[in-house]
This record gives C-alpha cells, structure tokens and sequence, in this order.
C-alpha cells in the first residue's frame, strides 16, 4: 500500500482494529448460535455482549505483544479478550479453527471494500454521463490507428467508456457475490466439531453466504475470480486514462485535465501542462492487474488447505482494493473536471482536407455503379494527392476535378457527401441504448 | 496450439474455413437486412444465398494468394467471393468496416468455444459426482500444511471438486455472456453508413446481442474478463490435478491415475507409475492461466481502436480455448478411472496412533472444567510423545495412563473420542449442500 | 505459433526432425565416450555412427506410431534407431534416463535459436545506427508526458533505440549462456549408472557446458531467466513500436511505416495509412512478455523433478522463440524503410511560439539575479499566454514586451535563448557514448 | 509493503530521509562540478556543503507540507533546502529537471537494496552449504514425480540448492549492474543546460555509470531486467521452500522447520507441527515474482517519457527488495535449523521393497546379453510385485525365484546391485564442481 494511493475509508477496512473487531463479532454470533443450540451455557454468549455494549474498543498493541510469545495471532486474540471477559470467555472459539475467523473475516472485508468500489464506480459513471450529455453533439474526430478515420462527437466517446464501466459495475458485484461467503466448518471442513447451523447464522448475522463445502479454507477460486475482475477494472480505467493522454497531446490538446492555478507542470519547463494524474493511473491499473496472478496461483492449495495463499493475501487484499479505490476517485475527478475544447476538435476534423469523408464517396460511386475496386482507386489517387499535401489541398475540390468521378456523380452529389451531419444522425439511438433514455 | 494437447472439435473453430464461413454468414445476413431495407437490391442478398445453397465450399488457399497480393485479408475473401458470386456481389459488405466482420467472428468463434467448454465441463462434473457418491464414505485423512488434522472421507474431498467446479461452470456462463455480441456500426462505430438495425438483424442471426456502442471494434474489456475466467478454470484444474499429484505420491498412494497394462512409466526405471496425466495439466494451467495478461493488456487500444489486440487474439483465442478443451477432457479421464485405493487410506488414517483425535480430546476437557489453556498443555504432552515416536504409540493409551488427564475424564469417556465415524455425521448435509439431493 | 509470425530458419528448429536429429547426437555422443571407457563395446559406437553416415533421414510418421503404442517417446525414438542399426544398437542409452536426452536436446534448440535472435538483433542494431547517423542532426521536438518538451535530433532517439537494444543484445548472450548446459547424470543426478566423463564429453561435442548438478533435470531456473530475458527483450520492441506509431499520428505525423504501391490500409477508408506493423510488434511483445510467467512458475518443481514443465516448454519454447526472431526481424523492416519527414518536425517544433525554449530563458533569468522563483512566474506569466493562443503568439515577442523581464535581458540575449543548435552542441558527445565512434 | 515481512536495514533506504538525503547529495555533488566548470559560483557549492556538514538532519514534514501546495516534491524539496541554506542555494539544480535527481535516486536505492540483497544469499550460500557437507552422505530417495526413484543422499539435494542460489547470486550482480546507472542530462536528453562532465562526476562520486544516453529518465528496459532478476530469485526460493514442505509432509517427514518450544501449531489440534515458514515464503515468492509484470510493461514509456513508471515503481521498489530480502534471511533460517532425520530417510528408502535398484538389475541384465526390451519385461514383473505389495515383498528375494533371471544372474550378482553405496561414488565429483573443494 503506498499511502499517497490511498484513501481512509478504504484503509480503515484493513486496520488490525477493523481486522478484530470483525474476529469477535464472529466469535460471539457463534457463541451465541452455540448457546441457543445448548452446546454452551447461554451465559458464555452474553458475557461476550454485555462486554461489546461496553464499547471497550480494541487493544491491538496487547493483542500483538501476546502473538510474539504465543506465535499465533488467533490464540493471542482469543487470550486478550478473554483476560477481558473473564472465564465466561472459555465458551468462545468451541468446535472452530482458526481459519473459520480468518477466513470469514476475509470475506467480510472484501464484501466492505467491494461496496467502497461499488460506490466509487457510481460517481465514476454519474460523471461520465454528465460530461457525454453535455458533449453529445461536440464533433470531433474519431482515429483508428491513431490516424484519422470518420467523424464522431465526443459525447459518443463517453458513451463508450460509461458503457464499458457499466460492464465493470456488474463485474464488481459478481465478484462481490463470489467471496461473500462465511466458513465455520472446522479443521477439514467436516463440521464434527460444530454444528453446520452456527456456520449458517454467522453467515446470516454477517450479510454472508454460507460456504457449501469448504475445506478449512474458503476454495481460492473465488479469490482469484474477484481479483481478476478487479484487474479487468483496472484495465478499463488504462483505457480511459490513456484517451486522455492522447487527448492532451500538444499536437492534438482536445481535451486536457485540470490545471491548478499555481500548479507548476515542471520545474524546468514552464510552460509545461502535463496529464500526470491519467499518467499516474496508467502505473497504477499495471499493478492493480499484476495482482490478479498470485491471485490465481493461490488457487493450488495443497490437499484441505495450505497457508501459502496468506502472505499473498496481505499484500494483494489491501493493495487491490485501496489502489483501485483511489483509482476510481481520481478517474472521477479528472473526468468531472476535464477541460474539453471544442473548438480544436473542430480544427483537427478539418486539418486533413477531407479525407475524412472518402468513404462516403467510395460508397456513392458504387452506387452510381462504378464497381467497388474502380470505385477504391479513384478515391484513393485523389486521397493521396490530399494527404501528401498534409491537408492542404481539399478532397472535395480534387474530386470535382477528377474526370472519371466527375462522370459519376455531380458537384452537388460530391459535396452533400462532407456534410458533417451526416454522421451524427445515430448518436440518439447510441445514447438510448447506453443510457437507456 | 500444440497439436498433441488439441481435440479436432474445439480446433476445427479455429481453422479457416470456419472463420471464412462466417465471415459469409455475416456478410450475407447483413446483405439480406440491407436489401430488406431497400438499401440495395434483393438480388444482391440473393445471389450470395444461392450461392451458398450450392454448398460450395471455401478455397482457403485461393482466398490467401490474393491477400499476399492485397495485403489486406477481407479484402481478399471479398474479391474471391465476388469472382465465384459475380457482379451481384458488389453489394456486399456496404458501409461496413473489416473490424464489422473479424470482430463478430471472433465472438461467434468464442461462443462456440465455449459451448463445447461447457460441455467439457458438464462431463467433468458427471464424472466427479459419480465417483464422490461412490466414495461417500470411504474415510480418509484431512491433511492442512501437508500434515494429517483431522478424518474426513474420500467422497467430501470429491464434493468440493465439485463445487468448485460448478463455480467454474457458472463463470464460463458469465464469460459466454461477455464476448457473444455483434458490431456492425463502421468506421468508428456511429452507424454513419449502415443502419443499426443491420446489426441487431445480424446479431439476431446469429444468436449474439448487439453491442450497445462499439468503436470499429468491439470493446476488449470483453475478451479480458473471458480470457480472466479460463485461467481461474485453469487453476481450479490445476488445484485438482495437484491434489491427485499428492496422492499418488510414493509414500501416500491413496489414488493412482489409471496405468494402461504395456505402459512404461520410465525408460530406465521399470518399477516406475507416475502421475504425468496430472503433471501436465498442472504446465497445462500455467499456459492458459498466462493467457489472462496479454489479454488484459489488449483493453487499453488507442482511441477509437488500434490493431495490437489482434496478433494477441490470434495465439490467445485459439491456444487458451483448445488447451482448456483438452485439460478438462484429460481431467475428466483422469477422475473417471482414477484408481482409488480405501485400505491404503485407513493404513495412513491409522499411522499417526490417533493423534488426529487430539482436537475431540482438546474439547471434551475444556467441556470437563478444565480451562482451554490447560487442556492445550495436557494434550500437547501426550501428542509430542506420539509424534515423536512416528505413530508408534498410541495417544488414547497415553491419555488415560495421564494422571491429571484421568483426573478429568474416565477411560470410556476418552475411548468415545476416538470414533472415526463422529467425524462423519456431516457428510450427508453437505452433500446435499453440493448435489442438492 | 502462429503461422504467419513465423519463419523458416527457427520454426525448423522446432520441427520433429530437428529434435529426433539432436536425440541421435547425445545418444551416438554418449554411446561413444562409453565405448572410449571401455563400458560398451566400440562396435555399439560405430554402429550408430556408419548408419547416421548415410545420411538416413528420420521416419518422424514411424516413431510417432510407436510412441502411440508405447506411450513413451524416447523408448519409441530407442525402438526405432534400433530397428535400423541392428542389435549394436542395444548398447545405446546405458545408464542414461529419458530427461538426460530432452533436457539436453532442449538446450541445444535453445542455444541455435538465440544464436538466430542474436543473428537478428544484429541485424536491427545496424538497420538502427544507419537511420541514427543518416539523421544525427535532423531537428526534432522533445516529448515529455506527450507534451513538446525541448528540441533534440531524431538521430538521437534512435543512438536511444540502439543503446537499449544493444543492451537486450547482451541480456541475449547471458540468457544464451544461462540455458547452454548439458546433463547426462541418470534418474535423480547422481551419475549411478554413468560416468561424468560422458555428459563433458557429451557437452562438449554439442558445445555446451556440463550442468554442474541435475536432478534427473537440468533446473528451470535457468530456463526461468532466459524466458524473462525475452521478455525484457519483447517490452524493448514495444518500446520503439510505440514510438513510431506515436510519430505516425495524424496529428503528429513525423515518421511513418513503409506504404507499399498497391497496399491498401481500410477496405473502407481509401485515405487510410496505418501503422500496422508497428500495432501488430506491440501485440507480439505482450505475447512474449506472458510467456515469462509459466517459465518462473516451472522453477518450483517437486523434488528431483515432476514433468509439469514439459508441457509448459512445448508452447513457449517455439512460441517465444519464433514469435521473437519474427518480430526483430519485422522491426527490423520497419526501421530499416522508415519514412522519415523532417520538414514535419520542424513544423511541430515551431508550433507552439517558441515554448520550448522556456526552460533556457528561466536560467538565464536567474543568471541575471532574479530568483528562481520569481524567473519561473515571469516565464509562465507569458508562456501560459502563447500556450492559450496555440502557438499562434510567440513566446520571444511576448518576453521582449514584459516590462521585468526586458528590465533583465536585452531583446539581443533574449533571441539569443531561442537558437535551436544550442540544443544540439553535445549530440556528438552521446553518439561517441552510444556508437563508440 | 507489509511489515511483517520487513527488515529494518532494507526498509530504511526507502524512508523519505533516506531519499531526501540522496536528493541532497546529487544536487550537492552536481553544484560542486558546476562551481568547478565555472557555470556556478564557488560559493553555491559550498554553502550546500557547509550546511550538510552541520548534520542538519531532513525534515521530511516540512517539504510534505510544501508540496501539498506546490504539488511537485521535487521543487518543494529545492524550496525547503533552500530556506535552509539561504540565497546561495539559488545555483543548485541548474540545467537539471527533477528526474536527473529522481532517477539517479532510484538508482541509488536499488543498489543498495541490491546490495543488502547479496549480503542476503551469502548467507544463505553459507548456511545450505554448511547443511550440505554436514549431510553429504545421509543417504535418502530421490524422487520423480513424487515417486521414489533412485537413491541419492541429502547432501546432493542441498548441493543442488546452493548451485541454484549461487546463480541467483550472479543474476543480482547482473541486474545490480543493469540499474546502476546515472543520468543528469536535462529535459529530453540533450545535455542542452548541463554539461555532460556533471553527470560522469556524479555518477563517480555516487558509485554508478553515467547512462550512456537517456531521455529525460534512466531507459525502463534496465529495471524491468532487474525486477525479473528478482522474480527468479523468488522462484529458487520457492523451489526450496516446497521441497521442505514436501519433506515434512506426515507421511514423509524426513526433515522439518524448527519448532520452537511453546509454539502452537493449531488452535484446535495440538499435534500439529506445520511447515508454516516455507508455505509463507512460497506466498511471498508469488508476490515477487508478479512485480516483474508492471516493471516490464513500464519499458515503453511514451517519446522521451511518461510518468506512467512512476507510480509502479513506488510499490514495487520497496515491495520487491523488502520481501525478497525478508524471504532470503527466513529461508536462511530454515535452512540453518532445519532438523533432519537420517533415520527416517532410511526408513523411506526401504520401504519399497528394493524397488529402487531396478534399474541397476536391467543394465546387468542387458549387460548379460539380455535384449533391452526382454530385460525390461523381466524386471518389470518381479517389481510390479512388489509395488502392489505396498513394498511388504523384496525385489531382490523375487528375483532371485525368477527363473529367467536366474539363467542370467546368479544370487551373489543380483544382491551386489542392491547395494546402496554404488551410487553415491559420483557425490565427491558433484561437490567439487558445486562448492570447488
């Protein structure tokens, strides 16, 4: 977790507070389910509330100092909270491992942490949309190979991404129903020790599922499928950022992010407006995406369980969700806040003499019954002259002067096809079908 | 593609006819919906279906002498089908982009992939569910960290193959559902020279949906999250071809993968039965696991598209859907007559001299009065004798020769821990669970 | 593989033919240092050598159908020499294991194609310094961010080019090093049945060093680096691929990839001019790059060795290799037909009124006693104004009517920073760092 | 970067004092070659040098709270510096942009990780090898897919490892070489403001190369080779750890990690003795090696640079070193007290029932003039035996009954191929190429 990646709501959820504080209500809903099924004294559960009304909050530094002698984080906490019950507390942690805490706990910090992105992913899109309404119609050039290709609007480009971060909407909340499942199964899953009720009562109180089979473990498959759909986020918001990048090209400069009045681009160039925040996400999507294999190679545990799949867990589990937590919010920000220039766009359609407009004239002489491939080349011998001539000349013009196509179609036939217009008349139903009004 | 790890079915996708094929298709359906439009003459549409008719079969080899030519390949397959078609065809593939064509074949090739997938994957878990029924019951030992814990049986280890198996089931589903839509939108997707309706006709046709808005290609996010699937798939292969890998081990031999009579497992050691069906789908889940990146990689294309996902798609689409056909098919021989040995299962069960019971021992002291931390002491110095005697003596005779042990528990109460079946009360729950029956 | 990322000289490498003619070699090797040692009989050495005289060919179609019976492929290669040579051929593969022969053929296919990449990288780094030297002094924006930054030669972007890949050329020779081992020490390395003097004398006919201890193996470490190496290798030629088709944007259009007469860039778009080869390069480097992955994934193998390697090496070992050598060869091409457009680029460097010359008139504004901080606000304060007019203003006219910056500077040392071979006064010096000359 | 798997020294060069005062000592040292070129006066240098000696010690929250304004860490550390040192401090950073000092520092930092990284495997190198002459005759099975194999002794395994290591030894020299490079050349490169000297006599006073050419920052290709360097690194020492865990599996059992007196092994069953510290470092090798994935896509940077590289590197940097080096310094642990059971090796070795020496008895045979394919058949029959008798039959004993045997062999012939030593007569060979004594 590097902190300047990093954001408090999302960082609370893996604090050793949060971590505990989910321990003991885990233990004490199955104490108590343990309790209401006569396998512990009732008196066992209700000491562990009546001590959680207090709000006595939780000692990490205590917990941690018993883990260094005992060498075992759940039994240190178990021997914390117990010196802080009394001996009501021996009730806790009947017939379950450690794994059954850890594990559970697991879930519930990704179910928090995936809500977090959940809500990030809303703002993102809200912003998206408000920003492709306003620039429906905002025409400007659209590239394939980074070279000029046909006209589109810059609402339409946003209609894309919104729709691509719909797709990672629902991809967070099917990752989301992948770990949001709760283990109390015991040491290799067989429940002889705990009765398969306690496990389904936790899962209940806790907003969780209950595992059907686990093996001490929760299977890692389900890990590696939410964070592989975290790197598939991460790889859409790449995309986006790196739009921008290009967008804010000193040769193109349609669009550019915010610049900060007193901000300074660089110290030795001054007049320097760099795209440093979609830069910086750029970084941060490749290891957002670098997670999801040790994610994968987790899977492989050995027979019931090993506990490889631990350390891996630690750096990934914070790092993942924080990283693309910050990601999402800074993506917002820079989509709600990006400079937009109409005006260049309209001077980078134009700059190419026309071109743009060559395939509506090749379609326009097959029509007039010029057979496809004569139809190729004498747009293309006369594309050719405009584009050696970096725009300079007008396809338009060269058209009308090619006698070949001058004997298909009319000047007035040749110029209703640069019409702008033209292009944009789908735009609405583009827009109905992404927005869905 | 390794031809030795490829089945003809899943290949033949791949092969250039089937991608010429529907590259016909498309360019057909959409000829058709263009004429039914009144945007060119039915007889363009017709020519190519009477064409078609005849069965004419494709000639790949014609197909790609002109592309050495063109260096463009629809182009290419264009010319050769107007030269077969004649001078009707010249209607064909009006206002739309090579991007239309390659991108929704590509999805119909993924679909159809994965259909067989998902019957490779129905085998699988018919194959796991019959032999887990049959080994219901079969005890066995729960290894964590590779060390025996606690009983469980054959049968339960199966069930959780099977659950997670049925994840991957559901998560090819949800990858079907990603790639199986259709672009026919042009040059940068605004529809300037087709009417949408052509591709909601052809997406009809051919069983895909519509991209909502595509930008001359359909959005790589799609191939990200469905190459991401396969390589959890893979590890979930790898995480049960591990597990046989284990058991089949010198020292452990509880299964065996099935060993042809005339087989020779080493060239130099005649006495050799390895797990090599299983070894190789473990390098097999490496591959396809591997494929995740580059695909993740492809989601950031250059404004409206650039073409570096394609040389990607061309290893990638192939080689991760023809390996992951074979994995499974091979996974699916390997379960189905995998040789499974229940006496050699009760022999290790035994060897350990009961100290997988020592947990029931932990919990029926604690129950008896004494405190958590004390029964932990008790047991502990009875299991380190046992343990460090390699099973040879017994943990029940040392239990009851304890004084303070004896103090707490009768040699009746102490022997009724000891019962291999308490560890099996559950296994029907979470069968049903799993199979649901 | 792919067909069409593929070319003969290292797909014949790969090819059964190759591997069966490598298996004759060690076996014949060996057969023949053990008759040197008095351990077989000559006669079994000359047997093998008087058949392979006759230049016999190998019967690829005959071993496979052996080996579909026998399930083993050296056995089935063993039967079939056998077959030819007679009951000499009895003596062949003493005290050798199967992995003594592939892990060693491995090696020799390996050494040959990095001996054919090292043959190709040699080629692109001359293909690099002609274009270098052609255009050392060609004038050229600087891009920091996308952004214009300062004036540099196109000649040095490419002395830049050079440098890493004549680095990539030494990480070649170290990773060529690294996989260049022979092993002939029997089923777990400890040359029971063989003599050590056979795999030196073995290594050093087939120009490889012996493996200092194996494991039945030669360890994958090694195989681990090389692919890596590759990979670095693979990320260094998406590194120029991005470059040039950076510089063939529309906008920016300062380089562009050959155009052959006749190629034609969209079926839809006559005017169209794609940086294809280059798109196409940046997708191969993401393929090659992935292949790192399984390779380090194959270090870990279960005590003397598991062969889930095995089918990990049969896609990446040809996968990488061939995609590579194609893609050298390839950029290659690109670079070596590079159309270069220098008037282009010195009409991007003066479009932005002399901006780039910001940084020069900072320092000389400090020099002349203003702070830093105050010289930084003098230059933006007029900078951000040409920067707004887009390049329609000039920065020189701009500072020469600032009141403090003109109570600082002369008009004559103000126009003196804007002099564009200030920039270019130590291209020597890095060309003699770079080119050694 | 998680602090339970971090060590003070390596975590210290990453702390923002550590990177300030490098930031120091660059501006410092390039001031001092300036003042001696004359570009500066001789007092700018030594009003930075005569404030340093004062130890003034880095004030990391103050240039924090500067950079919050000025959001550039770079100039709000020459703003604090200066406020320090006074207007003298006006001459420092000179013709440099902000990467010469990052860049440089990065290099810096590496090295000395890198360092620290070298010291780490010298004393793993020290401690297997101690292991390993302690054991070089312990005789053990070795194993091939998990199947015994051949007898080998623990020794050679050991050696194994320290040959592996002492080439991830070399391979961090390499990659040490690789990113220990220096570059002050300004904006793009060009050395335009900065002559080329201050970057040689940095780079000298600093203990790096000058980077022969570079573009604003040092070229990516030289990290990605390091950061795949260390993922190698990691995967030997996965390959260590789970040979450990494999050894201390419940049925194997031939080694195991310490365990210290009052460990726990389990919360729930006290017998356990888990190999807890090899299946975390197997995490923790997953997570290293996933670095090299950003590292290599950060190769290709944009023109002259992007800062895409900059926030992978913030992760990376410190997570790599700090767990391998945590990593190296556990195994090196593990490795020194790792407790050993010869008798239990023993025990293993025999339990086949002499399987392992068939082998040596198929050679014999050959060698008594029995076709290889007869001799295979022969041993094959009697050793099936006993492996379906869980080794309670003798092969020898068997054999010695087998009438076709028999013809060939007499009694006394068939027990010398029994005999254990034959093969360790090549261990001196293997242990003077490995440890060359």
């Amino acid at each position: 977790m590097v902190p300047r990646y990093a954001r408090p709501a999302m960082t609370a959820i893996w604090e050793p507070e949060s971590k505990y504080e989910i321990w003991f209500l885990i233990e004490a809903h199955a104490t108590q389910k343990l309790a209401d099924l006569g396998v512990v004294p009732e008196s066992g559960a209700k000491a562990l509330w009546d001590w959680w009304k207090t709000e006595p909050g939780i000692d990490v530094a205590a917990i941690d100092a018993k883990e260094a002698v005992l060498k075992h984080d759940v039994i240190a906490f178990l021997d914390w909270v117990a010196e802080q019950v009394g001996p009501e507390a021996r009730f806790m942690h009947q017939g379950m491992t450690s794994s059954d805490v850890l594990d559970t706990t697991l879930a519930v910090q990704l179910t928090r942490a995936t809500d977090l992105l959940l809500e990030d992913m809303d703002a993102l899109l809200a912003a998206i949309k408000k920003r492709a309404q306003e620039h429906k119609y905002t025409a400007t050039i659209g590239r394939s190979h980074g070279i000029h290709a046909e006209p589109m609007t810059f609402g339409l480009k946003l209609a894309q991404a919104y729709a691509e971060f719909d797709r990672c909407r629902t991809r967070l909340q099917t990752a989301r129903a992948e770990i949001a499942t709760c283990a109390i199964s015991g040491a290799v899953g067989t429940f002889a020790n705990i009765n398969p009720e306690v496990e389904e009562y936790v899962a209940q109180q806790l907003g969780l599922a209950a595992e059907p089979v686990s093996t001490q473990v929760i299977p890692r498959d389900r890990h590696a499928a939410y964070f592989a759909a975290l790197a598939v986020v991460a790889s859409s918001i790449e995309r986006l950022a790196v739009e921008i990048r290009h967008l804010q090209r000193t040769e193109v400069l349609e669009a550019e992010e915010y610049f900060a009045p007193g901000q300074k681009g660089s110290s030795a160039m001054p007049h320097k407006r760099n795209p440093i925040l979609t830069e910086n996400l750029t970084g941060q999507a490749r290891m957002i995406r670098s997670y999801a294999m040790p994610a994968l190679e987790n899977v492989a545990l050995w027979h019931e369980r090993d506990i490889s799949h631990s350390s891996v867990e630690r750096f990934i589990g914070p790092d993942a969700t924080i990283t693309l937590d910050f990601a999402l919010a800074r993506l917002t920000g820079v989509v709600d806040k990006l400079l937009v220039y109409p005006e260049r766009m309209q001077k980078n359609l134009d700059r190419m003499g026309g071109l743009v407009h060559s395939q509506r004239v090749l379609l326009a002489l097959t029509q007039a019954g010029i057979t496809r491939d004569n139809a190729y080349r004498l747009v293309q011998r006369n594309a050719m002259k405009v584009w050696e001539s970096d725009g300079e000349m007008s396809l338009l013009e060269l058209l009308k002067a090619d006698d070949e196509v001058a004997s298909a179609m009319t000047a007035e036939e040749l110029e209703d096809k640069f019409n702008l217009d033209y292009h944009f008349k789908h735009v609405d139903t583009i827009f109905e079908r992404v927005f869905g009004e």
